[in-house]
C-alpha cells in the first residue's frame, strides 16, 4: 500500500539505531516503569476508585513505546513546563530558503499534527497509565492532575476525554471504541498519503493502540480489525494487553479463541512479546520494522503482550481484584518497596509504609524531577523519529516548489480548521440557496435530495468522505469519485467513499476515527432503525463533538414492506435524547439541503432522518422557499411557520387572534398534515401549520419564541404528528397539546396500506382533531 | 461435552441410511428446489418488493435440509393439510404401558418440542425461502400466504416473525440476530441435557442456522461464535450462504478476511459444500456425522457453502442487484423455462412468458400438488430422524420409571409454559411479600437488593439463569450455585450462571435466543449507559415479547468518578421508548423486590434501572411498605402517593384541596425529593410526594387515576425530578408541569461532588421549585 517505501525504509533504520539504545538505559526504564504504577496506585487510593491493574501490568511497554517509539514532535513546541528538547532542530530561521521558512512558519501546528504518531488507549479504565505517561514525557499533564485523579477541574476524569492540544487522542472507556477510533486515524494517514501523489517525503505516520481482553472480545473491534485487514493499514499497530484476568475472574471462563489465529485470518501480522521483559519489546519492536521492510507490507500489526495484571502487588497481582479498586496501603507499600523506585524514595532508611502515607496524606506525589535527572527528562529517543520525518520534509521543500505548492493545496484542503472555513461554508450556502432538485417539478423522497446535495457538497468539501454499512444503493451517499475506483481499497486510498460492509458499528467509530483529526468530514449511512448498532458509537461523537454526519433513511413505518424489524418506532426520539447531537427530519427539497448547509455550518455531530418514500407536492416544492435566505433563516429556528390559513396569513396580530389550532409535524408528516389544513379551513377552522425539522435548534430559539411560533398565550390548541414514538411522559401533556405518535411496533405491507391501518392519513388524521381537539361548527 | 454419546451414535448411522437415499432423489429434489426459487420469484414480483437472490441462491440447500437433515415430527401432529405422515408411529397407544401411555398423552406437544431441530434463517430477508419450505413441507404455511407475500393480514411478512407454532423459530431481519439466537438455542439444549443427568436416551437436538455475507460481519455474531466455540456447541450447525455478493457489489470490495481460518481460531470444526450440487450437500452432511463420532466433538460447525446468488436468472445471476428486488417478468420466464418446473408447468408446449404472466395475473401460484407427486409430498425421510430419538424416549420410559419421573420434573421445571405456571408465581409472590432485606435497617443501593431477591427468585424458579457481560462483581447478578462450577462450561452446563464475557449485544441475542423457548428465563445485566451496546437485541425481544429481564446498573450520574462514559443520561428515557418493554426505575427496597415479582407474574421483557450508590434510608425503608400486599397493588400502577403533607394525609378530598405541589420522582431522585418535601413543608406548604417506578404501568392505569394522582383537574403544580434526558418535547409542558431532568453529558467526580454540581442535591432543589414554581409564603 505504501507508495512512499524510501522514507520508510530510511526511517526503519534510524529506529533500529534508537531501538539498540534501550540496552543502555535499561534501569532506567525499568524506573520509568516502576513510577508510572506508582503514580497510578497513589492516584487511584486517593480517589477512592479506579483502575490500577493495567497501568501496573503496562507500564513498562508504555515507558518503552513513549521513549523509543512514539514519533512526537519535540515538547517545548507544545508549552510544556520540561522543555528545551532539541527544539532547535526545527527551528529553520536562517537555514532554509525564504520561502520555505515562511511556509514552515505558517503552517508549523499543522505540520507538526500531520508528521506526528498517535497512541490511543482504548482499554480506557487504565487512564492512569495514560496521565502518568504524558506527565512524565512533558505532554500536557501535570502533576496536580495525576493527584487529583477523578476530581471536578482536573485533566484526569475517570476515563481519557479527548483533548488532543494535551495528547489524549479521543475519548475512551466504552470498550473496543478506542481501537476502532484507532483504524479511523490509521485509514486518515493513507488518505493523507494518497493525497500528495508525487510526494515521496511523506509516509504514514503510525497508530499505536493499547487494548485489553474487553476490546478483544467486543464486536466492533472484529469489525474494525477485519476491515483493517482488508484496508492493509501497515501504520496500525495495535497492542494486545493480555493478561488473561478480566473483571469477573480468568478469561479463560468465556474466551479461549486463538487470538492470533484469527488476526492472521483477517489478515494482520501477528507478533508476540513479554510484556514484563525489556528484551522482549525490544526485539519485538524491532521485528516491527524488519518484518515491514521484507514481508509485512499491507498488514497491520498485533501484538500480543503477555502481561500480568496488578503486576508488583502482593496479593492482588494476578487477580480479578487488581482490575478496578484501589489497592490498599499495604500493598502500595510493598510494590514500593520492591521497586526500582526504592533506592529514591526510600533513601536514609525511610520505611515504605511511611513514605506511602505520607504521599497520601499530603496528597502530594513524587515529582518527576525527585525520580529522574534532567538528561532522561529533557531528552526522548522517540524524538528524532519525528525529526527524521521533519528533515524529509524541510529537504523535500527546499529541493521541490512543486512539493510546496501540493502540500500548501493539502493543508488548505486537509488542515485542521479546513472542515471549517469560513470561504468554503460561504461558498456552499451559495449553491444551497441556488440548489433546486435538477428534474421536473415532481415530488421525491428526501434521500434522493440528500444524494444530490451530497455532491454539491463533495464539489466545495473535497475533504467530505462517505461511506455506507453496504447500503449505498438504498442511502444514496456515494459521492462522485474523480477516481477510476469508488471505494478506497488498500491499493488506493484516493477515492472519497469507504465501503464499510455490514458493520454499522466500526462504521460509526472510524467514521469518529476520521473526525477525531478535523481534517476529513465522515459521513456515515444506513437504514434509521440500525442506528440502534451504532449508538455507542454515535454516543462518543455527540460527547467529543466531532463533525460527523450520521445519514439515516426508511426513516419510519412508511418504508413499507420490509416490516417491522426494518419500521424504526423509538428511534428518532433516542436520538433527540442524546446530548448535544442534532437531529434533523427534514420534510422537503428545500430543508434537506438546509440540513446539510447547518451541519457543514458548524463543528458539531448531526444526524439526518430522511425518507425512503417519494413526498407529497404541495409541501415539497412549498413558496415559502422562494426566498431561500429567509426560508434558512426559519429554519435555523429549528420550527417556523409553513402556512397560515388565508385571511390571518399576513397579519401575526390577527393570526393570533384568530387561528383556530396550529398544527406541528416533522419530516414526512408535514405532507400529511398540509391535507388535513385544507380540510380543515373547508370546515372554516383558521390554522398555522408549523414544520419542526430540529427539535435541538427550537430548544436554543428559547422560550418566547417557542410561545409565540405555538401561540401558547392564547392558549389555542396545537396538535403534533409525527411518526415515531413518543416521550412516555405524554401523560403531562395538558388540555390544549395534542400528540399523535407511534407508540407501537410496524407490520409489513405496503406504505399505503400501512398510512391508514395505522390512521396517519389525512382523513384518520382530521378525525383525529374533531374527535379530541376541535368541535365541528 | 455430550455424555450421550451412544443415542447419538445410533442417529448418526441413522442419518446416514437417510443421506444416502439422497441418491435416488436428485430429480425430485431439484424440482423442489426449483420450485422454491420460482415461488420466491412470484412472490416477490407480486409484492413488488422483496429478496429473491438469497432464496434462488440456496434453494437446493433449503429442500435438502427440509428433507433429509432437519428431524422434525410428524407434520400431521401439527394439524396440517398434507396430513398423514407416519402419524401412526408416535402413536403409542396400545404399544406401551398405560403409565407410559398417560405420560405422552398429557407431554406429547412438550415432548415434541424437546426432540426436535431447529432451522433458523439468520439472513432473515431471504424470507420466501422459509416461507417456501414450510409451505412445501407442511408446516403452517399456506399458498395463498405465499401468494400474498408482505401484505397485511397474511403469516409471510416481509421478514420472518416468530411464529413457534408455525416453525418460525424467531423473528430476523437485523443482521447477525438470528445466528446468535441460535446460539443461545444451542445452549438451551446442552443446559436440558445437563438437566436430566442419568437419562442416556437424551442429546442435544440440532439447530441449523443459515447465514449470509451480511451476518457474517456484524460485530454480534462474532461475539455469539466466538462464546459458542469456547462452550463447545456442537449442536450448532451453521450454513453460510458464501455467494460473494453483498447490496453494494462483491464483498470483496470491503470483506477479505479467511472465514475458514477465523472460525477454526474460534474452536469451530469448519467444512466446504458447493450449494448447488447435490453431491456436494451429501457429502458435507456425511461429513457432518463422520467426524462428530470421530473427532468434532465439542466443536460447532460451520459449512461454508459456495453459492450464486440469484441462481438461474439471466442477467441478474450473480449481481448485487438480484438481492434485493423484484427480478422482472423477463428474468421470471428465463428461469421457468431453464427449470426442473419447465416439463410440468409448460407441458403441452406453455410458453414461459405466458405462464408466467397468468400466475402472476390472476395472483393463482402453482400449488405443491401440481408439482410433485403424492409420495413425495406424504414422506419426509428427515422425520425419521426425529422418530429415532421418539422410539428411544418411549423405550427408555418403558424401561425405566426413574426415567420418567425425571423427565416429569424436567418437564414441570424446563417446559414451555413453566415460566408462567400459577403455582410459582403464588409462591414467589409468598415469598416476595415476606422479604426485607436481612440485615439491620441501613438503606442500601438497589443492585445490592436485586442480588438478594434474585436469590429468592431462583429458588423459586430454577429456570431462571443469569447473566453478565463481565460486570457481574458489580452488577451482582449471580445466582448461586447448587453445582461446584458457577458458569455453565463445556465440560458442565449444569450451572445457572453464564459468563457472557465482555459482549453484552450478543448476550442480549443470546438471552433472546434462550427466551425463545420458554423453557428458561434469561437474565442479563450490564452498565445501563452500556445498554447501547444492547439495543438491537433489546429491541427484538420487546418485539418478540420474549420473557428476559434485563437488569442494568450504575443508573445515572450517581455512579460518580468513572465519568460521562460510563454515566447514562438519554438511556433511561431511550429504553422508555422502545415499544413493550417495561422500564421500571425502582427507589428502594419494596420497588426493586415488587418489580422482580411483577416480571415474574408477566410475559414480557423488562428492563430493571438500579443504582451504584447506596439510598437514602427515609426512603428506602417507607412504612408504607408495611403492608406489602396493598403497596404491590399501588406498585403496579407506575406511580403512586408515597407521602402525604401531615394535615391532608388521611382525606383525599381535602387533599386535593389543599396541596401546594405534588413531587415527583423515579429511583434515587426519590430521595432527594423526600428531604425537598420536607423543608416545602417547613415553609408551611403541603405537599404530595409521588413514586413513579414504572412509566409504561402508569400509562396502562388510564387517565383517571393519573389525574387524581396528579391533581390535574386542580391544576397543582407538578414537579417532575429524574437524572435522566426528558423527552426534547418538553417545550410543549404547559405552566403548571415542571420537569428537572439532565439534558447534559456527566463529569468525572465523587456523586456527592456532582449532586451538587448538577443542582439536584434537596437545596438546590428546593431553591429551583422556588424559582419556578412556588412564590415564599
Amino acid at each position: 500500500m505504501s507508495n512512499n517505501l524510501e522514507g520508510n525504509e530510511e526511517e526503519a533504520v534510524l529506529v533500529k539505531s534508537i531501538l539498540l539504545q534501550v540496552d543502555a538505559e535499561k534501569a532506567l526504564l525499568s524506573r520509568a516503569a516502576d513510577y508510572l504504577g506508582y503514580l497510578s496506585l497513589l492516584g487511584v487510593e486517593r480517589a477512592g476508585s479506579g483502575h490500577p491493574g493495567l497501568p501496573l501490568g503496562c507500564s513498562l511497554l508504555g515507558a518503552f513505546l513513549y521513549r523509543y517509539a512514539l514519533a512526537t514532535p519535540p515538547a517545548k513546541s507544545r508549552n510544556l513546563s520540561a522543555g528545551g528538547l532539541e527544539e532547535q532542530a526545527f527551528n529553520v530561521k536562517g537555514k532554509a530558503s525564504k520561502e520555505v521558512e515562511a511556509f514552515i512558519s505558517a503552517h508549523q501546528e499543522a505540520l507538526y499534527d500531520l508528521l506526528r504518531d498517535r497512541f490511543v488507549l482504548s482499554a480506557g479504565h487504565g487512564s492512569m497509565l495514560l496521565y502518568g505517561l504524558n506527565y512524565l514525557f512533558s505532554r500536557g499533564m501535570k502533576l496536580q492532575d495525576i493527584e487529583n485523579f477523578r476530581q471536578l477541574g482536573y485533566k484526569s476524569p475517570g476515563h481519557p476525554e479527548y483533548n488532543p492540544k494535551d495528547f489524549i487522542e479521543t475519548t475512551t472507556g466504552p470498550l473496543g471504541q478506542g481501537f476502532a477510533n484507532a483504524v479511523g486515524m490509521a485509514i486518515e494517514q493513507n488518505m493523507l498519503m494518497a493525497r500528495l501523489p508525487a510526494q515521496k517525503w511523506f509516509y504514514p505516520a503510525s497508530v499505536f493502540t493499547l487494548l485489553g481482553d474487553g476490546c478483544m472480545m467486543e464486536g466492533v473491534s472484529y469489525e474494525a480489525a477485519s476491515l483493517a485487514g482488508h484496508l492493509g493499514l501497515e501504520n496500525l499497530v495495535a497492542i494486545y494487553d493480555s493478561n488473561s484476568i478480566s473483571i469477573d475472574g480468568r478469561t479463560n471462563l468465556t474466551f479461549t479463541e486463538n487470538v492470533a489465529q484469527r488476526f492472521k485470518a483477517m489478515g494482520w501480522q501477528v507478533y508476540f512479546a513479554n510484556g514484563r521483559d525489556i528484551a522482549s519489546l525490544q526485539e519485538t519492536f524491532l521485528q516491527l520494522r524488519v518484518v515491514a521492510e521484507e514481508k509485512g507490507m499491507g498488514r497491520p500489526k498485533l501484538i500480543i503482550m503477555k502481561t500480568v495484571i496488578g503486576e508488583g502487588l502482593l496479593n492482588l497481582r494476578d487477580t480479578a481484584k487488581a482490575h478496578g479498586s484501589p489497592a490498599g496501603l499495604a500493598e502500595i507499600a510493598y510494590f514500593l518497596k520492591n521497586s526500582a523506585l526504592a533506592p529514591i524514595l526510600l533513601s536514609g532508611g525511610a520505611e515504605a509504609p511511611a513514605v506511602v502515607e505520607k504521599h497520601m496524606k499530603d496528597g502530594k506525589f513524587p515529582a518527576r524531577e525527585e525520580v529522574f535527572n534532567e538528561d532522561f527528562l529533557k531528552t526522548c529517543p522517540a524524538e528524532k523519529i519525528f525529526k527524521h520525518r521533519w528533515q524529509r520534509l524541510v529537504s523535500a521543500l527546499e529541493k521541490s516548489p512543486q512539493a510546496m505548492a501540493d502540500l500548501a493545496t493539502l493543508l488548505s484542503e486537509y488542515s485542521p480548521g479546513a472542515t471549517s472555513s469560513q470561504e468554503k461554508q460561504q461558498a456552499f450556502r451559495k449553491d444551497i440557496f441556488a440548489y433546486s432538485l435538477g428534474h421536473a417539478r415532481k415530488a421525491e423522497s428526501t434521500r434522493k435530495v440528500s444524494s444530490e446535495v451530497l455532491q454539491l457538497a463533495s464539489k466545495t468539501f473535497p475533504n467530505l468522505i462517505a461511506g455506507s454499512a453496504d447500503l449505498v444503493a438504498s442511502t444514496l451517499t456515494k459521492v462522485a469519485s474523480k477516481d477510476e475506483a469508488m471505494y478506497i481499497s488498500r491499493e488506493n486510498f484516493q477515492p472519497a467513499n469507504i465501503a464499510f460492509g455490514i458493520r454499522e458499528h466500526a462504521m460509526a467509530a472510524i467514521g469518529n476515527g476520521l473526525a477525531l483529526g478535523a481534517r476529513f468530514i465522515p459521513l456515515t449511512s444506513t437504514f434509521l432503525v440500525f442506528s440502534d448498532y451504532m449508538r455507542p458509537a454515535i454516543r462518543l461523537a455527540a460527547l467529543m463533538q466531532l463533525k460527523q454526519l450520521f445519514v439515516f433513511t426508511h426513516d419510519s413505518f412508511f418504508l413499507g414492506e420490509d416490516g417491522p424489524t426494518h419500521q424504526p418506532v423509538e428511534h428518532c426520539n433516542a436520538l433527540r435524547l442524546i446530548p448535544n447531537l442534532l437531529v434533523f427530519r427534514p420534510a422537503n427539497e428545500a430543508e434537506t439541503a438546509f440540513a446539510y448547509l447547518y451541519f457543514f455550518e458548524h463543528e458539531e455531530p448531526a444526524s439526518l432522518l430522511l425518507t425512503r418514500q417519494k413526498l407529497g407536492e404541495a409541501v415539497f416544492w412549498h413558496s415559502c422557499y422562494a426566498n431561500r435566505e429567509l426560508a434558512y433563516e426559519s429554519f435555523q429556528k429549528g420550527a417556523y411557520i409553513l402556512e397560515e390559513s388565508k385571511g390571518n396569513e399576513n397579519s401575526e396580530a390577527s393570526a393570533e387572534a384568530k387561528t383556530d389550532i396550529v398544527l406541528v409535524a416533522s419530516g414526512s408528516e408535514l405532507t400529511v398534515l398540509s391535507e388535513v389544513k385544507k380540510r380543515l379551513e373547508s370546515h372554516g377552522f383558521l390554522v398555522r401549520l408549523v414544520s419542526m425539522p430540529c427539535v435541538e435548534l427550537l430548544h436554543k430559539s428559547g422560550e418566547s419564541y417557542q410561545q409565540a411560533l405555538f401561540l401558547t398565550e392564547q392558549r389555542v390548541p396545537v396538535y403534533f404528528l409525527e411518526a415515531a414514538a413518543q416521550s412516555q411522559l405524554n401523560l403531562f401533556y395538558k388540555d390544549n397539546v395534542f400528540v399523535k405518535g407511534f407508540q407501537r411496533f410496524g407490520e409489513s405491507a405496503k406504505a399505503i396500506a400501512l398510512q391508514k391501518h395505522f390512521l396517519f392519513d389525512a382523513a384518520s388524521v382530521y378525525d383525529d382533531i374533531m374527535n379530541r381537539v376541535l368541535v365541528l361548527r
